[in-house]
C-alpha cells in the first residue's frame, strides 16, 4: 500500500481576512497547513473553526524575524493592508514587507519551497494607465503617507524578481486588487466593511469627494481559486509565460475588473440592508489617494484559464450576513 | 578658556567615490569623522591620505549590519551606484539601502544625531517628466534588472520620512544626478569613468543606443558643497521650506543642469586625450536604460543658494588628470 502524506504549506498573514480563507482553502484540499501571524490586524477568530483539525497549526510569529521549518509551498500573505493599519506604524509596516519577503526567501531557497506572494494593484500607485495591466510600472509617491505600503511591497517584489533570478527561488506574485468577504475586519476603515457597518448601526455613509471614482470589487472565494490554481501550475510553465510575455518575474493581476463607482456600492449596500436609516454624505478626499483602478486580468485568464465568477451583489450579500452575525455574536 | 570640541561626523560609504571626498571635506571642515565602509566597491586608495590624521578613524563594515556611535552629523552614502556593481548581488544591493538605512535611522533616533540621506536621480526612473521635479513620483519597474537600485533608494526615501513624521529623526535628503570626478571607480561601468580608461587606453569609445541620450554631469565639489550647506542650515528653516513646498520629507535635487548628450561626452573626452587613438562605436541599449535625465534645481537653488560652479570642460580635465596619474602609479 503507497501512502501519500499531505503536502505542507505554510501561510504568513493566516489570521487575517484573506489568509483564514486561504487556510480554509488548503485543508479542504488536503494540506498539512502552518498557520503564522502576529495577530496585529488578524484574529484568532478567523481560524477558530480550523483549530481543532489535526492538519492545521496556528503559530503566533512576526514575520520581521525568521521563521523556519520545510514546506512543500509557502503563501505569503503578511502585512496590514488597509491604510488606517498600515499608517499605524508605518516603519513595522515596511519592515514587514521587506524583511518579511527577506525571511520567506531565505526560508525557501534553503528548503526550496514554491512560494505564492500576495502583491498588491497599490504597487500602480495613483495609475496613469487604464486599466492596468503588469507591465505597467506604475505612479508611486516615495515620501507620502501611503507609501511605507506601497514602496514595501514594490520592494518586496523586487526582492522576488531578484531571489528568483539569482538563486532561482520558485517564487510567484498576485497583484491583488480590491477584494472583500467575511472575515474582512470590521474596522480597517476599507470601502466595502466601512459601508456595511455604517449601514448595519443606521450611521452616516461617508464618501470621500464626490464617490464618483470606480474601484473594482473582487469577492475573496475567486481571489483564493486563481492563488491555488497558480501555485498547481509546474515550473516550467510559469516561466515559459513570463518568457512569453517579457515578464521579469511572474506576477499577474488579479481582481475583478467590473468597475463601480464608490457611490453605486453605498446604494446597493442600503438595498441590500433594507431597514438602514443611514444617509449619504461626502467628505474630502485624503492624500494621495488612488482615484481609479481596475485589473486588466488577460495574463490571469491566459495562464490561470480563470476569471472572477461572483457577481458583487451576491459577494456582498454573504459579507453582509457575516457582519450582521459579528453583530450579535 | 573655552574649548571648542570638534564636531564628530559619521560617514557612511566613506572609502567610496563621493565618500572620500566628503571625509576630505569634513576635515577641512573641523570635524571629527568616523568613516565607515565595507570596501566592496570602495578602496582604501581613496582615503589612504587621511589616514594620518588624529581626526579620522577608519572601520571597515557594512552596514547591513547595525553600527553604534555618538555623532553630531551622520551623512549615509553607503551603496553600489553603478549598475556593475549594485548587478553583481541585487540582494544585497537591496539590503544596502533598506537595512542599511534602518540601522542608521536607528541609530539617528537613538542618539539625535542629524541625517544626510544620498538618494539618486534613479528614483525617478525612466523619467516622463523633463526636467524631473522633487514632487515627480518618478517611472521605476519593480522586476527588472535594475530594481534592486532604484526600488531600494526608493524604500529607503520612505523610511527617512517615516522616521522624520513618526519618530521627529532630522532627515535631509538630496538625490544625486550624474556626478563624476577624481576618485571615481575605474571599472564602475559608467559613462565618464569608461570613456577615460578606454581613450587612455586607445580602446574603442562605446556609446549605447545612437549616443543622443542625454545626461547631466555634475562635478563632486559642486555636489559636496550642496551637502554641506544644506546639513549647516537650521532644522526651522528645512521644516518650513517643505511646508511652503509641499514636500513630505526634505528632499532636493543636486546636480548639474547642463545637458550634454553621451556623444558629446565622447567628442570632448578626445579633445582632451589628443594622443588617444580610440574611435567612437555604437552598441545597442540595455534593458531599462533610462533614456534622459536633467535635474530640476530650482529648490536646491532656493534652500541652498547654490548652483554648480565647475564647468563640464574644467571637470573632465581634473578627471583625466586623476585617473592618468593612476595609470603611472
Amino acid at each position: 500500500m503507497k501512502i501519500q502524506l499531505p503536502k505542507k504549506a505554510l501561510v504568513t498573514g493566516a489570521a487575517g481576512f484573506l489568509g483564514s480563507h486561504l487556510c480554509r482553502r488548503l485543508l479542504a484540499d488536503g494540506y498539512e497547513v502552518t498557520a503564522v501571524d502576529n495577530l496585529f490586524t488578524g484574529t484568532k477568530s478567523n481560524i477558530s473553526d480550523l483549530m481543532d483539525s489535526p492538519r492545521f497549526s496556528f503559530v503566533q510569529h512576526d514575520i520581521i524575524l525568521p521563521f523556519w521549518g520545510q514546506f512543500d509551498e509557502i503563501y505569503n500573505l503578511a502585512c496590514p493592508a488597509s491604510p488606517v493599519h498600515y499608517q499605524h506604524n508605518p516603519v513595522e509596516t515596511m519592515k514587514t514587507s521587506v524583511l518579511g519577503m527577506l525571511n520567506i526567501m531565505d526560508l525557501a531557497l534553503k528548503t526550496k519551497a514554491k512560494v505564492l506572494h500576495a502583491s498588491t494593484s497599490e504597487v500602480y500607485g495613483d495609475p496613469l494607465v487604464h486599466p492596468q495591466v503588469e507591465s505597467y510600472w506604475g505612479n508611486v509617491n516615495t515620501i507620502g503617507i501611503r507609501s511605507c505600503y506601497d514602496e514595501g511591497k514594490r520592494c518586496a517584489e523586487t526582492l522576488a524578481a531578484d531571489y528568483r533570478r539569482e538563486y532561482d527561488v520558485d517564487v510567484r506574485m498576485v497583484r491583488i486588487f480590491n477584494t472583500y468577504g467575511p472575515n474582512m475586519h470590521p474596522q480597517d476603515g476599507r470601502v466595502i466593511s466601512n459601508f456595511v457597518m455604517q449601514a448595519l448601526h443606521d450611521e452616516d455613509i461617508t464618501l470621500f469627494g464626490d464617490g464618483l471614482q470606480t474601484r473594482s470589487f473582487q469577492y475573496c472565494d475567486d481571489l483564493i481559486e486563481a492563488m491555488r490554481r497558480y501555485m498547481s501550475l509546474p515550473r516550467e510553465t510559469v516561466d515559459a509565460f513570463c518568457a512569453k510575455h517579457g515578464l521579469g518575474a511572474p506576477v499577474i493581476n488579479t481582481g475583478n475588473p467590473g468597475e463601480y463607482t464608490i457611490k453605486e456600492l453605498a446604494e446597493e449596500t442600503l438595498r441590500q440592508i433594507p431597514e438602514s436609516k443611514s444617509k449619504l454624505v461626502y467628505r474630502p478626499l485624503p492624500s494621495d489617494d488612488p482615484k481609479r483602478r481596475k485589473p486588466d486580468i488577460a495574463l490571469a485568464r491566459e495562464l490561470l484559464g480563470w476569471e472572477p465568477k461572483v457577481p458583487l451583489k451576491e459577494g456582498l450579500s454573504k459579507t453582509i450576513e457575516y457582519f450582521r452575525a459579528q453583530q450579535i455574536s
